[in-house]
Parts: structure tokens; sequence; C-alpha cells
């Protein structure tokens, strides 16, 4: 009990200490949820559990909101149990990708920054239950969340009800390293008071409406830990080509060595681009994103980066053992926040973000796509890349240039979705070299992309795409008859290489 | 001579006025030019003339900066005479737009409100000569602008030297509705203490090194008046729909009667939609927007709307003169910004604006193509819609149904740009009615979109297509063979009607 003390420090609530089932035997048919967890961090573990059992022997549907994908597998077993009418506003599990372009069920793919000014304003549904995962309840009934904070705290200060789960095997020292804030309603609101990564500008935890806490489940089980991706030879290359471009705008005079706050999607290539900051000349960084991985703490490790704001911790499991069995080494050097305010375009603005986000596909003009293979199938959503991208002083996305043993060409004539256009795409670096993009008209781009992005197999079919297309004139010259046809030759022969078939 | 005193008051610049053929004189092939001018107001309009003049008779290409577009058939000049590099960042001329999809030079097509970063930042080539239309020149050499001032203030900061034109044509009247602010660089700024569209942060003019003003040119020349087509029976019911929508939103309780600071594209539905207002409910109405068109000021005529911001006042011939000789009305209700921070994202968002722009087309998803007819030619630019709608409360686009007589759809299966994806489109209205996408999955929307939005002709159409794709799966169905053939179709056989040819 010396534990349960601890973990929950006022006083009043020591009597709602419930089984998960028990609280989530008070969720109906058709409700709305609000779950902790941002990219397997900080999710809840239990409730979810109980519901799903539920599901099996009741009809069970519900809304769940989340801050972005969760762990445990439970996107995965509320997919497979065809428990859910709405899914926003990212995931990134298999078995639910499935569901989503079955049609099964919606999801809304959204800005990761957005989804809290909807709840904000009562666009969305309200939401019935806000289930939490905390490291401690606080003597005046603040929550202090664990590895994440995602929209835990938007869940609970607009959600009817809330279920706290208390993880002990989270490490207490989790407590501290918390900065929660809120904006006001729009209309009403002040600045955001953030100029610099490092600064507090809220509370520990979620100050809520004590009554509104329903149900406290005791669970012991760790996040699931990331499966990251080692460097291979091409995202080592891509790393280089990405910090020479930086060395570049060190010489001219429009960076220095500290570069600029850092943001970095999750994956193999961030990885990469960040283990190779660490043999870099770099030094004094900063990083200023939405989940720290591996690396990151690399680079803490050997004093390369100095501070450190995300709004999830998101480590492999050897990692994981090493950072919370000594967390006191990182406590004073990081800091989470709400993904509203990791990825607010107010803040990557004024701090003006390098930010580093991965293409799926891209074009001749410099169009990304991150999220619909071959413009229909969601991959995972896209996640905060719009609010970095759009908002930094570079928005930089990298890519193999090819897929699939070169059958797929990264760099198509017209991509099959949009999610970055022209207007928000800095930097392009895949293994052949990086195009800087700023300041030049479309034509300008083309030749760029080809020459230092494109892979060598599929060049001279770009080139003579271009060449044709341009004989049509226009600012972005296309010809629409051909635009999508590399990848309708993908889904005909498996490949987009013009020899196969299609003589163009 | 009284004139040139009240209009020069710094006494060190008295020397410095010159004739507009000395000053161009002084501009040489491949230099930079950055002039005023947004939206045909506040443009220079001698220097520019002199220079075509030169352009007869020896080889002159520059690059030209602006706000947006100019007036006085500047940017037709630039065009006809080959006179142009690089061009950015908007510009709304037909012998232009020629031009520009010829390939006769580059235009840069950009967020407005991103130029200032990227010359603050040194990312595009340093401006030679910002040529700056005023209406004064303070005792401390303060420029007071005229009727705009788009991207005067980073021009002014950052050009090696400046021209200035005073023209005597603009009424003094001017001086003191300005507030200039220039943000600090990113890194090392603070937050832009604006709160509310009335919110004076800056002084009344730009501050510059005197010695960087080479010379003084005298105009006396008004600017060009817009070209307003008056609101149409369907611009007309589309502003009914558009207001119904707001209706709701306050039935929902999601705003009041004072609405939500309104920004507002150019154009006839725009102007049509404020008409509407003027006989609306609502009340003490805050305008934050780029361009104050005719219809606000008969808003503030008529007491709606109680403060308008803006950064350029376009009006039309009629107008101008109404509004500037009695301009003593407005003075105190009006304020005229930097483009940066009439579209600055930390504004928009903070404050929750409503945002009404027109798409060119837009697909069954929801994706906005504002720029590329037929995926290839440029209309205008992008202009401030992206700036606006992806930060907005509410991203709304009007667009009409058809267009050339029934022979185009302006909503298509699949857009062929897209300039605002379906993350940042929030509501699309159409003279058939509106539809409210927000927190809809993009099956959910195809359903709305054609059931309210699509013009009858076209309905069956595109749900054929939509039930087609949806046997292929996806989160955005489509069937890439057909996605484009409505367009191809269109080229082909002048229209998108597939009675013609092409059965499905």
């Amino acid at each position: 009990m010396e534990s349960v003390y601890n973990r929950i420090r006022d006083q009043r609530l020591l009597d709602r200490i419930v089984s998960a089932e028990e609280a989530a035997s008070w969720i109906h048919d058709g409700m709305t949820l609000g779950l902790s967890g941002f990219t397997r961090a900080g999710d809840v573990k239990a409730v979810p559990f109980a519901l799903a059992k539920r599901a099996e022997h009741e009809p069970l549907k519900v809304n769940v909101y989340t801050g972005a994908s969760l762990g445990s597998d439970v996107d995965k077993l509320f997919a497979e149990k065809n428990m859910l009418n709405k899914r926003l506003p990212f995931q990134a599990d298999a078995t639910m990708r499935k569901g989503i372009n079955a049609g099964d069920f919606h999801f809304v793919d959204q800005h990761l920054s957005h989804t809290s000014e909807w709840i904000r304003s009562n666009v969305l549904k309200p939401i019935d239950y806000a289930i939490l995962e905390a490291v401690a309840i606080t003597e005046d009934g603040m929550i202090i969340p664990t590895t994440s904070i995602g929209n835990s705290m938007v869940f609970s200060q607009h959600a009817k009800n809330i279920i706290v789960e208390i993880n002990t095997a989270q490490t207490e020292l989790l407590e501290g390293i918390h900065d929660l804030y809120e904006p006001e309603k729009q209309g009403e609101r002040s600045p955001i008071p953030l100029t610099k990564p490092d600064d507090r500008i809220g509370v520990p935890g979620m100050k809520v409406d004590v009554d509104k806490i329903k149900g406290i489940v005791f669970t012991n089980q760790l996040d699931s830990p990331s499966t990251i991706v080692e460097p291979d030879d091409e995202t080592v290359i891509m790393a280089q080509h990405l910090i020479s471009f930086l060395r570049e705008e060190i010489k001219a005079g429009r960076l220095t060595d500290k570069l600029a706050p850092l943001q970095s999607g999750i994956g193999s290539v961030a990885n990469a681009v960040f283990h190779g900051l660490l043999d870099s000349e770099f030094t004094d960084l900063e990083v200023y994103s939405e989940v720290l991985q591996d690396a990151v703490f690399d680079l803490l490790d050997a004093d390369k980066v100095r501070f450190a704001s995300c709004c999830s911790i998101t480590l492999s499991s050897d990692k994981m053992d090493k950072v919370f069995s000594n967390f006191e080494k990182y406590r004073d050097r990081l800091m989470l926040r709400p993904q509203e305010i990791s990825n607010h375009p107010e803040l990557i603005r004024r701090m003006g973000l390098i930010s580093i986000n991965t293409a799926l596909e891209l074009d001749i003009y410099g169009n990304v796509n991150s999220t619909h293979v071959m413009g229909t199938k969601m991959m995972n959503g896209i996640g905060g890349s719009g609010d970095f991208a759009r908002n930094a002083r570079l928005g930089i996305f990298v890519t193999k240039s090819i897929a699939k043993n070169g059958n797929i060409s990264s760099i198509v004539p017209f991509v099959s979705h949009v999610d970055h256009n022209e207007h928000d795409v800095d930097v392009i670096v895949t293994e052949q070299g990086y195009a800087d993009l700023r300041g030049l008209a479309p034509r300008e781009r083309v030749e760029k992309i080809i020459q230092n992005c494109v892979h060598p197999m599929y060049r001279e079919q770009l080139s003579a795409y271009y060449e044709e297309a341009k004989k049509r004139g226009g600012q972005t010259p296309h010809i629409l008859e051909k635009a999508l046809s590399w990848h309708i030759n993908f889904e005909k022969n498996g490949t987009m290489l013009q020899r196969v078939e299609q003589p163009v």
C-alpha cells in the first residue's frame, strides 16, 4: 500500500480504485473515448483490453480519439474486434490499416496540432470518457502523465468523465518533466509565451475537477518498445547529404553551428540523421520535436544536444532500460508538452525549426505524398509533418529514391496524393543527393530534382516525361493522359519501369 | 513647394528629389527590385515605367519581388517587354500569365506570409533597390506608405538602396493608419503581441537608414481601380448558403452573432458574401484580412463592421472617390499592416479567423485547387489562401459548381493540382448548398459534397465514379486510370460531360 499512497496522494481519491473490468463496464455502445498515448508511449494498457473483452459478447462500438498511434496492440485489438465507429487523428498499426482501407470504420487523418481546437470548440463529438495513463495523482488532484502527453491535456479538461490508469512500471522520476499548458479559446487567447525549447510555460500535471475522476486502475506494464531499424548504407548516405546541406547553410551565413531547433519525424532515416550528427562538428543543439527516439539520447549522452522538448518518448527495448534506470541524468534536459504545443504553428515559425520528415513519394515539382499508397491506401496518417513543414525555417523531406527493388520510383511525374505541396517543401534528400528548392520556380525545380535526387534507373524516363510535357506549356507542365501512368503501370505490371510495357 | 515640404519633412532629403528617368538609370541588368504594391493598391507608378522605356533599347532583365499583384499595368508592361528573370510571390495580369505559362520567365508562387522570412534570412537574392510608394517622409526619415503595405516593410529594412515615390494623389489623411511591425530573426523572436484586430503593435511608418534613400520621385496618379463584378443571382445564393452555415454555428454554440474576425479573398463571391452580411442579424463584426474591397466600406457605413485590419485597400473607381474624400470617417476604424502580419499563422490561429476563399476546382474528398487550370496553367497564385485556410477556425472555400456553360464541373473526381488538401478545407459552398466537412472521414465527405454542392448535371456522373472506385477500396478510393479523365475529356472535347464521348 506504500506505493499506492505515493501514487495517489490526493486523499479524496483513495476510494476510487477499481478493476479494469469495472471501469470498462461504465462505457456504453456509441460512446466517445479520449485515450492517452502517442507513438506507443504513455498509452493506457488495461481498460481498453477489458473493453475489448466485453466486445466479444455484446455489440460495442466506440469513437476513439488519441494523441497519435497506440502501443500495446490496442489499435490492432480494436480493429480486430470491429469496435470502432471513428478513429482519429493518427494510427500506425497493420491490422487497423487494413480495416481503414476496407472502409470498416471511419478514420479521420488530421494535423496533430488541430485535434485539440476541434475538441475545445465542440466541433467533434464530446468525449464521454478520457482514459489517461499517469505516474501519480498529486495532493491536489493533479494528474501526472507518463512517457507521452499527446492530447491528454485537452481530453482531461473537456471530457465528461475521467478514468486514470496509474502505471507503476513507469518510473516516478517522470514527475516534474511535463509542462502542461492549454491555450485559451480562440478569440480570447494570449500569445503562447514560449520562445526557446527549454521555456517552462505551464504546470507539471493536469489540474482537473476531481469529481470527474470516476475510477483509478493500477497497471504495471512498460510501453511497447519501438522497432527501430538500424541505419543501413543508404540511410547513412542520406544523413551525410543532409549534413552537407546544413554545412552549406552555415557557409552562406544562414545558420550557425548550433543550427536551429531540430524536429524529426519518426523512423529509421530520421534516426540515421541524428546518428550522423553524433560525429559532426555541430554542437549545443536543441531539439523541439514530437517524438524523442533512441538517437536523441545518444546525442544527450555525448553532450551534443543541450535540451530536448517533445510530446512523447519512444524507445527501443534496450534503450528504454538504459534511459529509465538512469533517468536522473536526463531529467533537467528534457521536457514533455501537449502535442498542440510541440506542434504549434506559432512556435514552429517563431523559433524557425529545421524540420525533417519522410516522404512516401514526391513529384518533379516538389509536391509530397506522405500517406496514401498509390493515391488510395492509407499508411499511417499525416501526423505532425504538415504542422512542421509548413511553418519551419527549413521543411526537409527525405526518402530513398526507389522502393520494392527498384520497381517503384519514389519520384514520379505527378504524385497520387498531396500532403505537402510545392509551397511547403524546401529541400529533398535521397541517397542520390539533395535538392534545395527554395526560391526556385517549378521548371527550375524539375532539373534539380532529376539531377540530384532521382535514381539513375528512372532518370531518363522522368526527363522524357518532362520534355514531352514542356511542349504543352504551363507553370507546371504535365501530360494529363500520362501523369498517373507510372502508378497504373505498377498496379498492372508490378513496376514503374516502362521497358516492361507501355512504350511512351 | 508647400506640398513638397509637407510630403518630405526630413530636411536631409530635400536635395534627393530626382526624375523617374534618373532613378531608373541607377538600375542595371540582372538587379533585384522590391516594389511596393498589393492587389493594385500602393504600387509605384513612375520608376517602373521609366525602366520599361530603357528596356526598349538595351538588354535589361530584373528580378521583381512585390507584395502581390501590381496595378497601373506594370506587370503587363514588364511581361510585354520581356524584362523579367524572376517574379514573386503573386500576380494577376493576363499578359504576365501568358508569359509565365509560356515559360518566358520564372514565377515563384508563394504563401504571401512567407516571402519576408526568405528575405530576412537571405534565402532569396538580396534586393538592390526597394522602390516604395509613400504619402510622406516624416521629420525623422520615416517612410509612410499609401494604400497598401504588402512587403514594403521587409524591403525597406533589407534592400541595399531605396527609391521613394511620393504620390500626391494619395490623401495625406492616410498617415496614421499604418502599423509597421517587423518580427525579429527566427530564433530571437518574441511573440507577436497582437490579440485583437485593432491592436496597434508597431509604428506609423518605416524607419530606415536615410543614407539608403538614393532618390525621391514625385508622382500624382491614383491606384488602378478594382474591377469588381457585381453580385449575380448565383453569388447571392452562395452568400445566403454561407450565412445559413454561420447561423447553424451560432445555434450549436460555436459562434456568437459577433462571429469571429473575418478574412475574405478578393473577388465577386467574397464581395457578395460581405454584401449578404449587410442584411443579416450579425453585428459588431471585425475584419482581419489581406484586402479590403468595396463591401467592407458599406459594412463600415452601416455600422455592421466595428473595425477592419488589412494590408491593402482596393476599391472600384466610384468607391475610391467616396472613401478617400471622406477618409476622416474611416481612419479610426481601419489599420494597414505588413502582409506578414495580416497573414501570420500565429495570429490567424490565435484569433480563430473565419476564412473565405475561392476554389478553382475541388474533388470528392475536399482537396482544393486554387491556382492551376487543368493542372498546368497558372491563374494568379496561391496568395494568402494557404496562410488563412490552414490556420483559421473555419477554412471555407466557395466556387460556382459549374463553369464554361456547364462544360466544366468545379467538382471533379481528382483535382489536377492541390493547393489546400483535405486537412485544411472545413466547409465548401457552391450555389447548390454547403458541405460541412469537419470531423468527417473521406468516404463521409464524398456523400455530403455530391449531395450538397455538385451541380445536378454532374451528380450522377460523379456518383458513378465513386461507386466504381469504392470497389477498389482504400481510405480515398480512386480509379487511377479515370482519375483525370474529366480533365482529359475537357481538353479533347471541350466538356467534362461524358455523354459526348468516353462511355465509362
